[in-house]
């Protein structure tokens, strides 16, 4: 298989502001964040497309992104909306060839171009970790 | 419970391009589609945000959607590609107040504005119900 940064960052050869990791799905902070807590919901074995991806593991993939959109909503993110996306094929904007959802927070006038790249900026690893802690710490108040 | 038109449309009282409906979740084609065969995924019972449908739909309305991802790509649709989008709560630019799920079928430089409406045209329900008669048929042979 090609090098695949998000099958790295599961391997745990690559950073990444981990929020959380179970044996089918991995989570965390995208590092070119479109507004902060931009979020990202992974299958952490590779699937290129959607269609690779095994229906349990989608299943179980949604019902993460679910209770992450909760976490990002309770933390300081305090996201006021949540944009998820999921760009599947080149086609539809998938640049990362390893299946991903987008959760987006959301802010009344943000006018952030919810769902491609355009808004991103880089971000420090450090304030990365924080957010990452901060959604992770509302996860586990909410779900634990 | 306020007048909610993707309840009746669940309920028979509105018209819809309807492409497949379980007890649980319904798929029709967006009456304002951004591109030619532009699917929503809905939960059956009225939920206005994602925090108020149940994880276990939640995770039936995703493997459905793998499903019609797939069959959306089969129809005689042909994308190339799908982005698939949900905006949660006002601020992620929600209009309708009962969750959805897009399927919006993109195609290699269709420079579609992909996540909002703003691309969004008036289809005739002859033609939207040709073209969900067409995703179902794909939807049949994928999954029957």
């Amino acid at each position: 298989m090609e090098q695949c940064v998000f099958c790295d960052i599961v391997a745990g050869l690559a950073p990444a502001s981990m929020i959380y990791q179970d044996d089918k799905v991995a989570v965390f902070l995208s590092h070119q964040p479109v507004t902060p807590g931009h979020t990202l919901v992974i299958p952490c074995e590779h699937a290129t497309h959607l269609a690779d991806m095994d229906e349990d593991t989608g299943a179980h993939l949604f019902r993460i992104a679910m209770r992450m959109n909760a976490a990002i909503r309770h933390s300081s993110v305090r996201a006021e909306g949540v944009r998820l996306s999921l760009s599947d094929g080149r086609a539809a904007g998938q640049v990362v060839m390893h299946t991903h959802l987008h959760l987006i927070p959301r802010f009344a006038g943000d006018g952030a171009w919810s769902g491609a790249m355009e808004g991103a900026r880089h971000a420090s690893r450090a304030e990365l970790d924080e957010t990452a802690a901060e959604i992770a710490r509302a996860y586990r108040a909410l779900y634990a």
